[in-house]
């Protein structure tokens, strides 16, 4: 399994919306069937720090999360939130039990 | 919710050791009614990094955890196996959602 690890941060008058609009994606993107886990997390030092733990299933499925019409409008409405670019680490899962199967 | 990244970095002649140990741990841990998520992850960059994600139910689940006894026993066991100590990220989970309930 592929997984990525999203660092964002978030300036500070947006944060509100930052986290309603990041919510709907994190919502519809745990539907679509190529993902196992699409979390949303905030830092614990940094208030404007968020980080977001994807899993994806099959090596297709991050291309096709990037097409999905909820990811370009999440996209698009945070561009603007962002103070700086968004860092992504990448991972394998090894141990991922998937509550799904 | 309270979650934690653990980034641990395991000897190269121990890793097949260290993954058995841990899957170990992870099973029995995603068992515990407090722990919504214990996933083990690899570094894709680094076949010697490892990363704990865990996200726990309430503010007691942590130290539960760390009172069972497949914690206990993967703690012995794997700490001869690292290389160097294990460095922890906390995080505040906004968005987890958690197929168990």
């Amino acid at each position: 399994m592929h997984a990525l690890l999203v660092r964002i941060k978030v300036k500070p008058e947006r944060l509100d919306d930052f986290i309603e609009a990041t919510m709907e994606n994190a919502k519809a993107s745990n539907n679509e069937p190529g993902i196992v886990r699409f979390d949303l997390l905030r830092s614990s030092d940094d208030p404007t720090g968020f980080v977001l733990y994807e899993v994806y299933r099959d090596a297709d499925a991050p291309a096709r999360h990037k097409e999905s019409p909820h990811y370009l409008a999440w996209r698009d409405a945070c561009e603007p939130m962002l103070d700086g670019p968004r860092v992504r680490e990448t991972l394998a899962g090894i141990f991922v039990p998937d509550h799904r199967v």
